[in-house]
């Protein structure tokens, strides 16, 4: 330690809010380098090899072959398959001094079609599975809690190659028994769920998210045994509703009424329904102005209609509006669209139903519709259903519209958040919501990339079948994060003995040459013991600041050398996780520590079931 | 084999010149992705990952701590060392979606001056050894030779930190021995020479090159000991001429001398020399025109005066003219410039000899020249010296032109080549040539960058000191070609045991079952003795294609299980770089194999010394 490249920090990095961040940043694991790329100190590139080879060790398992393609690479690849357009921004690109325009790669899936195209010409040479553990760069929006989002960031990606369905299937269903392995071997708790496939493409997929409050995906299941992320979770519909009875939509004065409570309240007081039964904030559709950038740049207002009692859940609505990205209209935004009557903002002023809307005809022959802005509408509001919602005035509403009738949409969108207790779309019961950091994700891509970049393979009977391909990830620097978030307590990290970056740490405490030169032998027995000691031998630090030290940097064992050395012969041994401490001779002691180590590790081992 | 991601080629392919790149691509080592700019196959990667194990034991034996910075960093720290506009179109630049600039690294030195800066603050803390390996970009202008020269490449990059010179050179002494035994331990032959330190800066700098007639580096050495690259090679300068007794210049007609040897031939026939010695080519003064692109993107026409039995030599005018770029002028750099008259250009239309001449000043107060382009000569056209040389008319050249008399430079530039038997600059006798392949390179970098991200430690005396550092390169993948330059023949790759991705090659030729039941238990019997094995178990594959693979691959064992099996019950044992075969019997080959392969790998650490 006196001579480690290893300074803790007393104070939380003030840009840091969830426990991993802050305790990777002032265990001295990780520094920040620019928003959202960190520096890997020798404490956190330690831990970062030591899961890289458990990733490795069950990819290697399944067959997969480990390769490195370039981290920059030419962009004809990525044209070909359309992400040079369809990442936008979140690419990072480049040129190079012959103007030829590189890109940083996010992920993979180009460069290893056409590899198994320039390598592969038979069916005999299928199944494959190639893989590589690797720095990714994208250029986040917002990255947010250390290394859980970064701009640049550690990812396995493999990439399975089948001449048929079948033979994807049993890639896709390899990968994920190896994922469930690594997983419980790493000890950390997963849920699989249904996710959207993105920007990637492909039939299905699934993430691996590990349940934390801390994770930005929101994640639902049922008791029937429905999983997915929210972001994939579809409305139940209702059917439509007969609405023939309903008066005509009349407008009404609303002072006073900057939310849906205070609408809802004053409803009513002042109108309340016919039926006698309350207005609920449910019977209100409430319209948003987004505003979304197109991969191109360009910008495009989007009103989102929702049940007043359910909010846009950002991330729902981007994943819907992929590759565009979305954000909150700016006062900027609304120049130029006096229709939009912030607060009052209602659907006879917008899409199909603005009088201003007109279909022009571009250059090349398409269809645009002008004049207003897009209005998407939440799949609840249903033919029939009527709403309270903005008259297009100040301080005005609407009470009775009804879809269909008063107003249509140009579309629906899976944008609105979801409440515990919404039915899930299988019809396997009410859903109940958690929190998740995504661990892995893996794609049944299938002949997206191979068309796009002619990779086929001759069959038996010589005949050229277009390839069908998998994208599998582990966000390796990201499973450190959720390990952190998972092992640690007020005092500091409790990292799993499989991954912590010593297994032991060994403090002398005091003033004694005894007690430093007891404490460097014990030291060099464990080394020689093949355990990965550290050795606090700082002179002039107190006993307080070396056991703050080792709690912070959360290796499984500390052995302390101190003043019962002198007394009675004893050093002390520490689990950091359980907190035991139990007194043994100091001669006795790396013989001791050794033993549990290797049980431990030997424990770890066991938990693969192998 | 029959399910490896390796695919051999016949052909060289058609950019490789040199045995290196072909064979690490025919062998399917590596595959070229974009322009310098390599895919590491898994035969690669797994030679590539032994070397750099090598050199991370021999950085963790110099108490070196590993690492890893971003390869993507912000732009500020280059833009404070000034390297960002040093380095000149050889960086790789970009801007996020913020606009903000960032670049790929080419190496680290602000990024570890600034994390010593961000964790030490004392002279206690010093010295200290920090490094990492990773992939470093550069934009190289000619990218060459596979990964001998590629845009990006896998570096070992150490840097030192020492509060005073003595400690400087200690860290730098450190390194050096290091290197030493790197070398030795990879069995690499090598020259330690004196080197220009570039954009790097610093006082001094020692290269490791690995002689081999491919190398783009040249040396010099002398049997006194002095070695150099041919970069940093000075010039021994003679003592001026006295020249009271030249006649005046001539100016002479020399029609159809298209090259100094015709013009040499000319005048020894139409005007011989007064002395009666002839005229040589060392006689002549050529006048070269080259351009320069400086960093900021501005093109300088620049003439380069040579005697005329000399060329430039590319390498040594770019490293005297860096951080510009250098090359031959093209004809568009003609124009406007009609006192260059192609082929006659003499000392007296350039230069300070120009009477269109003119000193400006600038905006900024600075002299400028103009009305001429720049020219600077070697260092052997001293005072009194008189030459044969361009009479800037077509068909004309002038003799007895006096330096100092008649025409003076710019200056001088070490960019002429050098000759066999030139004198050393330190008096230790003549030179002899030879190429190299720069495997490392070690720089005393002193406070170039501690000075300009104001680094600094309190010392014993609570003063604040600059801290020196050092910095340190292995091109590690380079190394990787240095040794397939150096362990192949004409049948393939013939590596030393300690980087050969695998140890054995286990080959089953022939038809019956027995043989492929024989060689795959004698290759799981060596996998269990921990002997890395690559079976060709490929069934339809003949004996004459498997033999041709194995000796490309290049392993240092192949075990072939064939028709003797059945005859005699015996296999063959092959080691590939003496071609020695011998006879086993099946049933105790894997033994066998195991213990050569054992001893192979104790003597290659045993190289090491330890």
């Amino acid at each position: 330690m006196s001579t480690a490249f290893i300074r803790t920090l007393r104070e939380d990095p003030a840009d840091a809010e969830v426990a991993s961040h802050k305790l990777l940043v002032r265990a001295c694991y990780i520094r920040r380098a620019a928003p959202g790329i960190y520096t890997w100190l020798p404490l956190g590139l330690r831990t970062l090899r030591k899961i890289e080879a458990i990733v490795r060790e069950e990819m290697d398992a399944i067959g997969g072959q480990e390769v490195h393609f370039p981290g920059l690479l030419p962009a004809e690849p990525y044209k070909a398959s359309g992400r040079w357009s369809d990442y936008g921004p979140t690419l990072f690109t480049l040129t190079d001094r012959k103007d030829n325009d590189y890109l940083l790669a996010p992920t993979h899936e180009e460069m290893f079609t056409l590899a198994v195209k320039d390598m592969y010409s038979s069916y005999k040479d299928l199944p494959a599975v190639i893989y590589q553990i690797q720095t990714k760069y994208r250029d986040e929006a917002r990255p947010r809690a250390g290394i859980i989002r970064g701009r640049d960031f550690v990812m396995k990606d493999s990439y399975s190659f089948d001449v048929d369905d079948a033979g994807l299937e049993a890639s896709y269903r390899l990968h994920r028994d190896a994922y469930e392995r690594l997983f419980a071997r790493l000890g950390l708790d997963y849920v699989i769920v249904n996710a959207m496939a993105g920007a990637m493409g492909g039939s299905h997929s699934e993430e691996f998210l590990h349940p934390s409050p801390i994770g930005e995906d929101t994640f639902v299941r049922s008791a029937g045994g429905y999983a997915a992320n929210a972001e994939a979770v579809t409305t139940v519909v209702p059917d439509p509703v007969d609405a023939s009875g309903v008066g005509p939509a009349r407008v009404v004065d609303t002072p006073d009424t900057p939310t849906i409570e205070t609408l809802v309240d004053l409803c009513n007081e002042a109108y309340p329904r016919a039926d006698g039964r309350p207005w609920r904030a449910s019977d209100t559709l409430k319209n948003v102005v987004m505003v979304l950038t197109h991969p191109d740049g360009r910008r495009e207002l989007l009103v989102v209609g929702v049940p007043g009692d359910r909010d846009i859940d950002m991330r729902r609505l981007e994943a819907a509006v992929a590759p565009a990205e979305a954000e909150m209209a700016t006062d900027d935004d609304f120049e130029g669209h006096p229709e939009l009557v912030r607060g009052y903002i209602g659907p006879t002023a917008i899409g199909p139903n603005s009088p201003k809307r007109r279909v022009e005809i571009d250059q090349e022959g398409n269809e645009r519709l002008t004049g207003s802005v897009r209005y998407l509408v939440d799949p609840r509001i249903v033919e029939g259903t009527s709403w309270v919602t903005g008259a297009n005035e100040t301080k005005k509403h609407v009470l009775d519209l009804v879809m269909g009738r008063d107003f249509t949409a140009d579309g629906t969108i899976e944008a609105a958040t979801i409440h515990e207790g919404d039915p899930a779309p299988d019809g396997s019961g009410p859903l109940s919501l958690a929190r998740g950091i995504e661990l892995g994700h893996i794609f049944a891509l299938g002949r997206k990339y191979s068309r796009a970049l002619d990779l086929t393979v001759l069959d038996e009977n010589g005949k050229a079948q277009v390839v069908t391909m998998g994208s599998y990830g582990v966000g390796v620097s990201r499973v450190m994060a959720a390990l952190a978030e998972a092992n640690h307590d007020e005092h500091g990290l409790t990292w799993p003995i499989a991954v912590a970056p010593y297994h032991v740490q060994v403090l002398a405490t005091g003033k004694d040459e005894e007690i430093f030169s007891t404490a460097a032998s014990i030291a060099q027995a464990l080394d020689a013991e093949g355990i990965e000691v550290l050795y606090d031998d700082r002179r002039k630090v107190s006993a307080g600041v070396k056991f703050a030290d080792a709690e912070l940097l959360g290796l499984p064992y500390t052995l302390v050398v101190g003043r019962d050395l002198g007394k009675q012969g004893t050093v002390e041994i520490r689990d950091r996780r359980s907190a035991e401490r139990h007194s043994v001779p100091a001669n006795e002691a790396a013989e001791h520590l050794a033993s549990l180590v290797h049980q431990a590790l030997a424990a770890a081992a066991g938990d693969q079931g192998s």
